[in-house]
């Protein structure tokens, strides 16, 4: 905007009283390591504070401090690849948070469900409603980045989405039509090639481009708690064997905190980390 | 035999001719920890080897020496679920194994072949061709027993059969027709019913009942030259590498053991151990 780089007058130490110069703050804070957005927001809020007698090292000192808390902040989302290992050791948590994911995608969701097939009862670890469309959606969770989904997996996948489909049994909630395949790291070329070409639907870290998993968390703003930098590792686990794993699901269950021992003034603090994370407030 | 019971004198080391018992070596044998048939099997071996002046000591300790030789051969055959397992880490020497199991069934095998599926290409572990049947053989080695093969196991091997048939490509030596899964340790209930639902051969350390891995391996003499209590860990290692697997593979090519510098006289005796472990001589 234009109109915030008009000239606005602050006093120095001194008592003299000199023309304040908003690009000369943005520069610094760039050189500082914000981007030029984020030093542009910083001194968008930082003007309408500032009163009479405010001085030029009170103007820096308040922006630094909210490029310090806004940096914070963008750790924790930074840490998004890192935060689903966290969801491990077992593959319980991530098959939740799949879910939860599928829920705000509009579908009705059902985590570990029963359902028999032709030969064997199958454990489906999510089945998601939406439209009269039922999909079986596999989650293949990995502890460490090394480990890539092979072509192993889709095609064991597509062998029971086969048996499943085969069955001639009315599943509930309706006849199965899709089958997911979804993984917290990613998928061999041949993993790639084969489940695209039988139909599967596959989602990974980065697949596929522009609507990946990290894309979709980030869109609509489904960090799992595991994100957080102020929680506990010990903390975090509690959490998760409350079955939460969205830093938004802690929001409207704020009284788990007080559960596990969280109290104020650390409470509001943690929450608005996880506010942040959710896409819900602006630091 | 009645005609081995019949009354034979022997000397006793007083110079005292006395009538020499059969029976009575036997049980003494058996209270040694023979079974009754390895026990009558060195008796009848004894006999013919006794002269006039053999005393009854010669004799007891004449049985005695063939009796440890007898069970430290079969401490090696023994063995055998554990030599399956030295055959690791890797897969591939199970596989070499798995070619040569089914070579000795009346098979053609071919080992680690790439094959051309309607989606991706795919490589089969053993391609086995008997009477214008082709089968894909898919091989899965565990290096302990804690790891059993689940249903997911025969499933992506039903897929990968079922992208290799559907390819409508001519493969050489001829269109598959049926697939098989073997593995050193167990199939869950699961995998059992599934892989047999489907059709698939399953092969496992003690299924089917009767025609299992290892009733085939004793049955052929097909046992692996991990089973040998003589050759060293290095030693096996080092014949693994020049791609040997089975005991009688090595008898066939002895200056192999030469090679990897064993001399005389041992390797006349690892050669004998070979030799019963092939089921081809008798200690």
């Amino acid at each position: 905007m234009k109109s915030s780089n008009r000239i606005r007058t602050v006093r120095k130490t001194t008592g003299e009283v000199v023309a304040f110069s908003e690009d000369k703050l943005t520069r610094s804070l760039v050189r500082s390591g914000a981007s030029k957005t984020q030093a542009q927001t910083i001194v968008a809020r930082i003007l309408p504070m500032l009163e009479e007698d405010t001085t030029t090292q009170q103007i820096y000192k308040r922006a630094f401090a909210l490029l310090r808390k806004e940096q914070g902040y963008m750790a924790s989302k930074y840490k998004l690849k890192k935060a689903l290992f966290e969801l491990g050791p077992t593959g319980f948590p991530f098959e939740i948070f799949i879910g939860e994911v599928l829920s705000h995608m509009g579908y009705n969701t059902q985590v570990g469900v029963q359902l028999q097939g032709h030969c064997v009862t199958h454990e489906v670890d999510v089945l998601a409603l939406k439209e009269g469309h039922v999909s079986m959606v596999e989650c293949k969770f990995h502890s460490d980045q090394s480990r890539t989904c092979d072509v192993k997996i889709p095609l064991y996948i597509k062998a029971r989405f086969d048996d499943l489909t085969a069955s001639g049994i009315h599943h509930q909630p309706g006849d199965i039509t899709e089958g997911w395949v979804v993984t917290n790291t990613r998928f061999t070329k041949d993993a790639e090639q084969y489940g695209t070409c039988v139909g599967l639907r596959l989602l990974s870290w980065d697949f596929p481009k522009g609507n990946s998993l990290k894309d979709i968390i980030e869109q609509f703003g489904l960090h799992p708690l595991t994100c957080s930098t102020m929680l506990t590792k010990a903390e975090k686990q509690m959490l998760l064997d409350e079955k939460m794993v969205l830093s938004r699901d802690v929001l409207k269950h704020t009284s788990l905190l007080d559960k596990i021992g969280i109290r104020a003034p650390r409470k509001n603090r943690i929450l608005n980390e996880l506010a942040y994370l959710s896409n819900l407030t602006q630091v």
